[in-house]
């Protein structure tokens, strides 16, 4: 009964960078940066929530960016598919927000699953998840010189994350549901209540 | 005699911590933020300076954010009083400098303690204490797209942090003044120059 | 035979820190900062890039910046170069980047030796480098409000610093070239390509 045994599988981690690399390809290329430009904003986009929460938060060493090198894969595959399929005339703010949906369920999975191990609490460890889910984002839009997706008012992005990311603890925590099914319906709770709040034009403004 | 002996209490940094976050506050509302956008920009106001501090600078472990759950409270208390008493007429740029004078002093005596204990000599501890005093301040304004108030040409921002640094580092290390008395002769120093350079419009333009 | 006897002098570092720090100076006067904003913006771009390699990369304990009084001096020789010679008529977005153009390079021998040094492979040693080599030009640019110069189109900024770095590690893993030759190779390739790009307008719009 190792800590290994109940670990998320990689394919979480790599599959939310390799979204959020895809969102910072589409708005590299709605910017008419040029190919290194792309691969640049897909890397600080892919891998800066991870960064974030490795580099700044947890600190247990390397960041995992630098010593699996699937992540760069990840992140040069998501380049490669956006050369080939080209511009869309879907590579708008709402195409990028969409795109983002898909990820930010995995990042705060994972954050979450990273700073328990780490020894962190659970508010803690749902903070850690929250930023490693919001974070690449951020640096995406900040570099990208747009207004932060996630600071736009009256849609739920943040709050998608925090709603998926407690979900996930009570499933795992309480519920003993076990961590690769909880993580899933954690994916699609974020996935839905975010799709719904752009669909449906959902106001949290105060 | 341990270090603990010396330290400073916990209140200094909780205090600028929770003052960021009501600049952040404040200016979320200016922004027109929902509660999540405010609540977002007054966390890494609040918590920006520090984790800068303990997650880029001095790599001492976990920073405090994600150990003690004071630092999330105080961030939590200044969100709620921001939605309690809503927007106000003095929500302005000069405002949001106002409150930051009162959080800036605070931090960089924390920020050279932290360092002092980390093993750093003192000009780089006072280095840190001023990243520390004016890091959350830059981060919020960077995020929410505000030119940042501390390269605002012609006022006493980063300038008062290091007069009061300096000021507080001969008072503790050559004259022996106790550390709670010298802090808070540093904040009333820092916020007296901010305020001094704000109302008579002192330059520093070269 | 101790790794010390490979390794770079640390003036390479120091160099680049201080062509950096002298690139901030020029935007800081570009824009009507005064002298603590200049001294500010030439830190951030002078020892960004060290920082993240060594606070968020690395993670070897304390970043050079704190612990190594040299780099403080560079960053304030640069300041003080910068208020004796005043503002230029060549203090343009093209200066700043013909100023970069010089330090670049050193960063990347720089952040691949730390990386090889802490035991990271080549192609994640390759990455460190390259984003020492840019990290301070787009804390730079995004704290100054202008748009990045590495993710300008149509030129080779990145590009580069990627070629020069993978000519340093041939050169240094499978050529049997000794490391400060090879440095100095590598920073002229850096410029070199970085320069004709400029001059001739070379494009790598996809």
């Amino acid at each position: 009964m190792t800590p290994e045994s109940f670990a998320l599988p990689a394919y979480f981690d790599l599959g939310a960078v390799f979204v959020f690399a895809l969102s910072g390809v589409v708005v590299a290329m709605r910017k008419g940066y040029d190919l290194i430009g792309m691969f640049f904003l897909a890397l600080v986009t892919g891998a800066g929530g991870g960064l974030l929460r490795d580099g700044l938060f947890l600190q247990q060493g390397l960041p995992v960016l630098l010593t699996d090198p699937g992540y760069l894969a990840a992140i040069g595959a998501a380049t490669l598919i956006g050369l080939v399929f080209g511009e869309r005339p879907w590579y708008t703010r709402r195409g990028v927000a969409i795109i983002d949906a898909a990820g930010i369920g995995g990042f705060a999975v994972v954050g979450i699953e990273r700073s328990l191990e780490a020894g962190l609490g659970l508010p803690a460890a749902l903070l850690v998840g929250v930023l490693n889910g919001v974070g690449g984002s951020l640096i995406r839009d900040v570099i990208a010189g747009d207004p932060p997706l996630i600071l736009k008012p009256g849609q739920f992005y943040a709050l998608a994350v925090l709603v998926g990311g407690t979900a996930y603890l009570a499933m795992t925590q309480w519920l003993s549901v076990p961590v690769v099914a909880a993580a899933w319906v954690t994916i699609l709770i974020t996935f839905a209540l975010r799709m719904a709040s752009i669909e449906f034009n959902w106001s949290t403004r105060a």
